[in-house]
This record gives C-alpha cells, sequence and structure tokens, in this order.
C-alpha cells in the first residue's frame, strides 16, 4: 500500500527538494501539487531538474484541491499553514514545512514574527531527547527551520551531558538556497559568488529563539545565544560553528565520549573520527548530518560543528524523516546518507 | 540474487561516483575496493561522502585481489586496462571506465596515447544505433569518454537523419572534476573560480577521435570535428555546444521531428520543449541527458547542445547502465533522471 | 585641467564599473549621478564598493541634471539615449553604452530590437582598422556590445589577413553580470552557481549582427555568424570561442604571424606565447584583452580565443579607452592591463 | 626619486599580489624577482595577470640578488626571513610577509612553530593604537597575518573603550587563496566549489596567538580567545564575526560611538552606517576594511564584523601600507578603498 501526497508550495525550494525525496520514496504516490503564483504552470518550465514530473501542471492552493490525500505537506510562506490545516481536518497527516509551529512560547513567536501564534506542533527533529516518540502517530508535524537542525544537533548533546554553561555562541555559513527562490538583487548570482556576507545579525534571526528553545531544554535551564547567519557562495549546506564555555572538569575524552554516546545509533547522524572535520560538500543532497567536536582547553570552549544541507535534512529530509515516523514506516525510507561529491 | 562487484580505482573521482551509485544499486554487492597510492587507507578519509562505506580499507589493485567477483571496474589510468583485465578472464565483466578500449582505430590511439592500442572493446553508449545489441552479454565494456557523451548524443540524430554536413564544430564547457583529483597547480580553487578557459585546442584533446569516430559512423562518412574543451567554474556537468552545417532543405520543423524520433523511447535522454534550454544543475547527479536543438536559417547550421553531469552520465552512470543491459537487468536500475537542484 | 563627468544609470553593473574606472582616472572630476527608479538614494547602499562615493545621492535623469558637464556616459536601457543626447547639444561629448548607436544598417536595428533606429555613432572599439581614426575629436561614441569586442578581436585578423572563410561559429560564456543587476529568478545565486546553460541560441541574440558589422567589414564581405551565448557561473569575464574555416594554403605560421602583426602595437590586446590559454580570471577588472589562436589543421579551422572582462574592456573600460582619445588623452590613461587574480 | 624594490617569493599568492599593487605605486621601481622551486621561468607563465611583468624571469632567493634594493619583501615560508634579513644588513627595509616576526612571546612561537623565535620586528597594523609610531622610519617590518588583520581591526575598538570582558569567540571565513599555491587535493576547485568546512579548530591555528596579543595589549590584560577558522568557496577575502561578552552598562550607543571613534581617521577602515553589513566582494582587491557593529542586549554580546582582501589588506597592502609610513610617504600611495565588484 501506499500513501497518497500533496504538496503545497511546488515551485520554490523546499517543494522541489521535497518531491525529488518523495519520487524516490517507495511508500508515497505523488499526488496534488500547488502553487500559487505559478498555479497553472507545467512543472517542468519551474523544476527542471524533477524530470518525471516535467507535465504536471500546478493547480491552486485550496482545501478542495488539497483534499482526499493522506499527506499532506505546506511549503507555505509563515502565517498560511493553520487556516489550511483547519481546513483539512485532524485525520490527514498534516506536516508544515514553514515556521508557524516549531515555537511553543507565543510570546517569542509575536515578538519574532510580529503575528498572533498559530499553536505548537510536534517537532520534528527525531534526534532530539524524546523526538521520535512525540512524533508516532501525530497528525501534526512542524520541521524545524534549517539553522536550528544545524545547531540542536551540535549543541544539545553537550547541554544534555552537563558539559557546558548555558551561553552559547553560534555562527553559521548558509548556502544560497535557503533564502529561497524568490528574485531579491542581493541574490543574484552576480552579488553572491565570490562573497561573503552576514545578515540577521544580533539576534534579530527568527531561528534563534527556536534554537534556544531546543537548547534550553536540553540544558535544563534558559540558554543564551549569540547567533549569527551568514550567507556563502553556494547553492546549498550549513556548516554550523557552535562554541559553548565549558563547566569545570571537561576535558576532551569527556566531550567525545557525550557526543559518542548520543549519536550511537542515530541513522542520520555521524561524530566524525578524530581529525576529521565536516564538509558540506559531504552531505549535498543527503540526508546525513557530519558533526565533529573538540574542547579548546585555552580558551574553555567546547566547539560543535555541524554540516548538513539546508534543503534535505534542513528542510524536506527532515520532512520526509518525521513523516516515516509519523506513519510507522522505517524512519530511513526514501533517504540517503550519500552525498553527491564533488 | 545480487552480483559482486570489485573497483579499481576507487579513491578517484570516477570511481567515488560509481561507488554512490552501486550503493544505491539492488542487483549489486560491492566487494573489493583497490587503490594504488591509497592501498591501506580507508575510504572514509578519501570519499568523505560515501558513509556507509567509511570504514572499508583500499586494497592494491592486483588480480588476486579483484579475482572472485561477477564484475570489476576499472577506473585507472589509461594503459592499465588491458593487462588487469586479461588476468580476469573470460567470464567475468570487465567494465573500463579508462581510455584503452574505446576507439576502433589502432591508428588514432597511437597518435593521440603514444603506446600500442590494446583492441577494441563493446561501447558503453546504449543510446547509439545498435548501441544496445552490442552490449546485452557481453563481457567487456569500454565506458565513453564524459565529452562524447554529450557530443554524440546531440549530433548523431542530425547525422542518422542525413540534416547535416559531415563537419562539425564543437565548444563544451566541463566542470573541474573531470581533469580528477590529482593536484595540479591550475587545479586549485583559488585557480578556477571566477574563471573560463580553454585547453587542448586545436583537435588535440583525446576525445577528438572518439567524437569522429560516432559522428562518421552516424553519417556513414567521416566526419571532420572541430573540437574546443573549456573548464568552466563549477565541480561537475558538460555543457556541449555542438553545430554542423544543413544539408539544403533543412528546416527548424525537420530538424526537431529527427530529434523526437531518436530519444522518443530512450528512458535518460530528454529533448526538451521548445524555447528550454538544458543547464548542467538540472542533471546534477543523475543520469539524465537534457538536449535541445536549433535550426539557424540565417547562418545555415544546425545547432544541437546537451547537459550532462561528467561523472554521472558521462562516466560511472554510464557504466552502470551497460553493466544492466550487459547483465540483462533492467537498464534503469539504480539510476535516476533526477537532477540535485538548485 | 580636467573634464566633467556626468553618468546616467549610475546604480547598475556597468554604470557601477564607470564609476570604478573614473575614479582612478587623473583627468576627469565626477559630477552628476543618476539613477530612475533609485534617485533619491545614498551610492553606498547601491554601491558598496564604491566608497569614496558612498555619500553622494542619485538624481533622476533628466537634461537639467546632466547639462554643464564636458562628458556624459549613458548607461540605460537602449532606446533611451538618443531622446537624451539630443537635448545635451553637440559640444557634449556623449559615450553611449547601451546599443542605440551601434549598428550601422536599420533593418538589422529593427529586427533585433523592434523599434525605429536612432541613427549610427562612431564605434568606440579602437583596435579595429581604423577605429581610432573615426573616434578622435568626435563628440559621440558608441560603446561596443561585450560579446561583440570579445569576438571582434579575436577574429578580425583572421579576416583583415584574408585567412579566414566568411562562416564563422562562435560560442561564448559569460559571467552574470553581463545580464545585469535586475533581480530575475534564473539569475539568482542558487540557479547560476554549478551551472552553465545556454541562451540566446540560433542567432537570436541581439549582438549577432553587430558581430557581423565588424566581421564583415575586415572580410570585405558579408560574413555568416553562428552564435551562442552561454551563460557561466562566475560574476565577470567573457571566454569567446571563434573559429573560422581556413582558405586554402593557411598554416599554423601564417595564422599566428597575422595575430602578431595585428597586436604588435596595440596596448591592451596581448597574444599569448605559444602554449598558453587565454582565463577570464588573468583580466578580471582589467581592460586587457588575452588572445591565443590555433590552426586546426584536421579541421580545417582556424580557432581563436579571447578573454575579456564583459564590464571593463566590454563595457566600461573600452567606454574610457574611446573617452580618452575623442579627448586627445593618452588612450590608456585611469586604464591598466594587470588583472585581479586570483 | 622611486625607491628600489625586490620581492622573494614572486611566484605565490601574496609574491603575486604585491607585484600587482606595486605596479600601482608612483614610488617604487620594481627590481630583483625571486623564487625557489621556480627559479629560471618566465612570471607570465606563473602570474598571467601580470602582464606588464610577463617578460620577466624569476631567480634564485640570495643574498646576492636580493642585494642592491631599498625595500626587500619576503614572502618565504616561514622559518627563512630572518637568515635572509640578517644577510640583507640593517639599512634594507625589509618588509617580512611571513609569520616570523610578528610574536612577542618566544614561547608562544616555539608552541604554535615548532622551532626557535627569531626575534619580533615592528608590526604592520597602522590602525592599532601606536601601530604607525611604531614603523615611522622602521628598518624591519612584521606584515601581521590575513586573521589577525581581520580580527583586531574588528575587536581593538571594544576593547580600547573598555567595553568588552577578555574573552573572545571569533569564527571567521577565508576565500581560498589564503591556503596558498601549493597543490594539495583538498584544495582543489573540485573539492571546494559548493562546499565550507573549518580547519584549524579548537586553538590549534597559527594566527591564534597572534590574536591574543594584539587584542590582549589593547585590553590590558589577557583575552582568551576561540578561534575557527573557516574555508569558503572564493579566492579572496575575510569575512571575521567576532563576539565578546559585554561588560556591564554597555549600549547599542556606546558601542557605536566607539567604534565611530576608532575609525574616524582611518583611510581604509570604513565603519558601514547601521543597518548596512559588510561583504567581501566589496573589498575585493582594495585595501580598504568594512566595520559594522551590533549589540545583542539579549545574550549580552557585542557582535564587530569585518570584511578584507585578505591577499590585499591582509598581507601585500598591508605591506606597502606600512612600507610607505617606514618610508615616509602618504600612507594611501598605490593603494586603494576602491574594490573590484561584482
Amino acid at each position: 500500500m501506499s500513501v497518497r501526497v500533496a504538496v503545497a508550495g511546488a515551485s520554490g525550494y523546499a517543494g522541489g527538494e521535497l518531491l525529488r525525496l518523495l519520487l524516490a520514496h517507495p511508500g508515497v504516490e505523488i499526488g496534488a501539487l500547488t502553487g500559487n503564483s505559478n498555479a497553472g504552470q507545467r512543472l517542468g518550465s519551474l523544476q527542471p531538474h524533477l524530470a518525471p514530473l516535467a507535465e504536471r501542471v500546478l493547480e491552486a492552493t485550496t482545501a478542495d484541491v488539497l483534499a482526499g490525500h493522506d499527506v499532506v505537506f505546506l511549503a507555505l510562506p509563515h502565517g498560511q499553514s493553520a487556516a489550511v490545516a483547519q481546513q483539512l481536518g485532524p485525520d490527514v497527516l498534516v506536516v508544515d514545512m514553514g515556521a508557524d509551529h516549531r515555537l511553543t512560547d507565543a510570546g517569542d513567536w509575536e515578538r519574532f514574527y510580529g503575528s498572533p501564534h498559530a499553536g505548537t506542533w510536534p517537532y520534528g527533529l527525531p534526534e532530539l531527547p524524546g523526538g521520535r516518540a512525540a512524533l508516532e502517530g501525530s497528525k501534526r508535524i512542524a520541521v524545524p527551520g534549517c539553522y536550528p537542525t544545524a545547531v540542536s544537533l551540535a549543541l544539545v548533546p553537550a547541554y544534555t551531558a552537563g558539559l557546558a554553561e548555558a551561553e552559547a555562541v553560534i555562527v553559521a555559513a548558509s548556502g544560497t538556497s535557503g533564502a529561497g527562490k524568490a528574485a531579491k538583487p542581493h541574490l543574484l548570482g552576480s552579488e553572491v559568488m565570490g562573497s561573503m556576507s552576514p545578515y540577521g545579525v544580533g539576534g534579530t534571526h527568527r531561528h534563534t529563539p527556536e534554537m534556544i528553545q531546543n537548547l534550553s531544554a536540553a540544558a535544563g535551564e534558559r540558554v543564551s545565544v549569540s547567533f549569527t547567519p551568514t550567507l556563502a557562495p553556494m547553492s546549498r549546506g550549513i556548516l554550523a560553528t557552535c562554541t559553548a564555555r565549558a563547566v569545570p572538569g571537561v576535558t576532551a575524552e569527556s566531550v567525545r565520549a557525550a557526543y559518542q554516546k548520543a549519536f550511537a545509533d542515530e541513522p542520520f547522524v555521524r561524530l566524525l573520527p578524530e581529525g576529521q572535520w565536516p564538509a558540506t560538500a559531504s552531505v549535498h543532497g543527503s540526508n546525513a548530518v557530519q558533526i565533529q567536536v573538540a574542547y579548546d582547553e585555552a580558551a574553555g570552549r567546547i566547539i560543535a560543528i555541524s554540516a548538513i544541507d539546508n534543503l534535505t535534512k534542513g528542510t524536506a529530509g527532515g520532512a520526509v524523516q518525521s513523516m516515516n515516523i509519523a506513519l510507522g514506516l522505517d524512519e530511513t525510507t526514501g533517504l540517503t546518507t550519500i552525498g553527491v561529491a564533488p
């Protein structure tokens, strides 16, 4: 048997990546594909890499079109998911790839998004403590942001093991696909090739409260986060350099042991051998997470670095992984740990 | 049942790409992996994107190591395949990803490679007229060069249909992985990023006689080829711009009809809708070929443009496709037409 | 004494590059800077690399604003230059970096641009036969297109020397800045990085008639041109691969001799030593032209390859070079042959 | 009058960039150019972007060859400068672009470089407090490392003004030219394009003690530094994200005021207007430094971000700037604040 899946927002980067993965998923059948400004267009002209779907035509994003599917993925601008989900009813698995249902604190939501909070859904990061249990059988899934995925996987083991003080400093580099497909001058190839630049500096990036939420849950106390995202001259990938002051008594061995324990049974997260460091190219197009950790004794800090593909594990792959768990399928179905490199 | 496969030259780009594809191939079991200078090293340190094989250790490239497999892929420097193949015996399927057995004319080989010709093997480009028949049941396969793959698929239909004069002018851009993994100053990232440059100009590139061989076979007469390869600032992909003077009476319609007919039943080659042009990003990591063709009436020339991934359809994907045919498997097993984009 | 210069269209790539060069020009004083949608904005927010002009504010593009300058550069969309020039009067040196006044044949203009022809101005490519004489003392200059600059310099010597038949096949790769600063989805960094793609295939690119015009003038007969432009994953640079069938009796020596003669006294064009090939990185940010030529005896074709910076020699540098000649200054004033590499 | 300059190590990236700048310097005459493995080769084949020097031939790096110049620049592997300098005598201005004479603490040197300390020379970062005075009339200059240049300029104002606690966390992204021109597999274009990766994590990078030295001098106490360098897919540029915990009472206004004061009279350092952030493309090929600073009240940290060209202000431009001061020339001679963008 296969589940029937609809994708709302099939013309963007998140929607395109999701379709790339669903086409390789043995347990799903791809149903309705919708867009807004692009409704009526052939997918082949919008997503020329998805050859098997080239002749499919995008429909409008309406409840009627999305009805009659077992699973509906929402790759919509934030603020639009709640209304659509309500119309789909409680028996449909709705996977929100947008931000609407990630935060547990309504005040955080309103502060960073300036609109009423739509509520909180089970959080699609199975690798978190209790993460899988929260997703099993769920009919609603909030897919994490790409930065919080990379950052949480890198630092949660340190907080869970009580190795780090509640103050993290994080600098992450992202490929330009993280900024989406809407044409903006600063995202032109001419502007980004050969250039690195920061944005959302000083705690203003909307992914900041989500990181604080995840790290604080692991630490058992509120973790303050200094987060600086930067735009890198590549299409995909996030490299997150995450540091936190070590508590007294930490050693390189105790840090490494904590990370080995945390990821020993994880199918997608790999703690690299000592001396080898993550590279975004190694996880390009895959759901894999490469992690390495070091303890800088002189500076008294733990440095945990993760590499993910922002569109795969950071968005669409994480969504499929969570869907698999919610549906009771093998968590790895349709996903790979093999990157496309060089 | 699954066939047992060995890969000689597993540390390079061609070998790495082959392993990436074989890991997704349901009908094969990966056996011995060999390297020369890299023998004894963990594959995880050489091919960090191949997570499932990270702990595999490279062995030396010897007949003993390669013996006892159903299929042996040779990703070796040219000149080394014949000797290895001989030791493996006639019952093992040997797939040569090197140049040794591609050319039918010993004189061409000696002129371009400066060594004795090792002989000619069935040619692994199933899309050529008679291409599949030549591979069925064969125990030896010569995988085409990456440029000849892109160029032959773009121009053979014009010659087969008798639309073009026997004089082609071809300019192709290749990603740097086509130049291999050996560290050379002109291939450093600092040198290639932001730069386009030609090489092997004036008919000196070793893939030239292979193109002439394929185009001449289709034309039924010797086709002269002016071929200029260029190095582009990207890791993968070939964009081949192929032009030939049209014979009298050609029209845009007759050209398009010929290409539609040529590729109607091809699983990997797609003639794009009119007005849409190939892009290497659309076939990144896939075995797909995107082709578009135009007739420039003012210049009197047919312009056929193809995009492939040089490592996939241009090397390892073409090798797997041909292996599938030789073994009697479905030709598309373990291969995809879906690119990793953006 | 220094000439007072105004720039209409200072917010785009051509205008920005022109200002970069004018800031280093000892003989000019930068006056009015205008934009349309950007009027009223600080240049520092639009062209952050032009630090000395950061506090300058763009004015509207009107005759009043542009009046009272010795030289006015027009970096405007095609179709707008003639009207502005008329209002400026005959004593102002007007340098049109747009397409309006390049073509001598009104029919060509109307066919490719679909509007009435504005007339022909002296052509700003001093390296053409008679090129300098046409510019000396002129009050109107039509700056060549970037592709015609690269292509004409590569092939004119062959035609002037009578070495080539009247049929050229040209494939050129351009950096994305050639497509301008207007935000379009296919020009997003996510789309162009790691990808090569053609456009304007089949003789439809608007620079085609300009190439035919220049090559035909050199050949003394109409030269047919098959031109295919491609978009390369880099911000700047054009690599033009230009081939033409050789006339009987041509030798490698006669070809090289013709090119040595053609460029012996050119300050910006350099025929590279045998065995060395052009690279766009080598001319990045400079007014230099690197050229190499080969004779492919087997194919019977001359292959001439040129590398320029599309924004410098291809646009703004060529404009300054021509202005220098028109004003009677040393042709090289404010320009360099030194590229910014790696 | 012009000073006669020799360059030892003219075939590498630092040497090439230095020559690019010296060619535009009105006060210098370029004398001997030396290399080691490259001695005897034409510079045109090694540095094809330096057209005016194409015919110059590299000599061996010996005292005889370097003798008889007013200024000798050493772009040599660390450990080689002291011996050469000694042979040149005390009256020649020796500018060491290597690491040998940057550190004041011999123990730091031995710990990070594993060889005896060669001694400390005046430090070529004029923007530091007292920086210019230390260089005036000096006959020896130690050019700072590229990372310490970017980091010190970003954080010294905060420490000088007493706004930050003595604990900095720094993550910097560098273009690949910072790794030099020696061909290494991990620096191949195929490896670096589309990839971000860290290296020298955990305080092991040799530039770490130099940063600590500069920041501690400004703070008046030892500053602990957590430094993580990352390799970015671009040829040039460093983006340094530098954070430090703010002392009590700090406000966004007090932070901005301190930075405005620090750079008010600096010819090359520009504090960007509020809301605008540095980009490496904006300083490409220039000696400019773009800086922006923010105070993250929630995290209690100051975030100062700087962008430089690692080869220009980070190496060769800083060397020329310091030479100008040592020789009593205008500090900005031969240097520009104008980047080559896009």
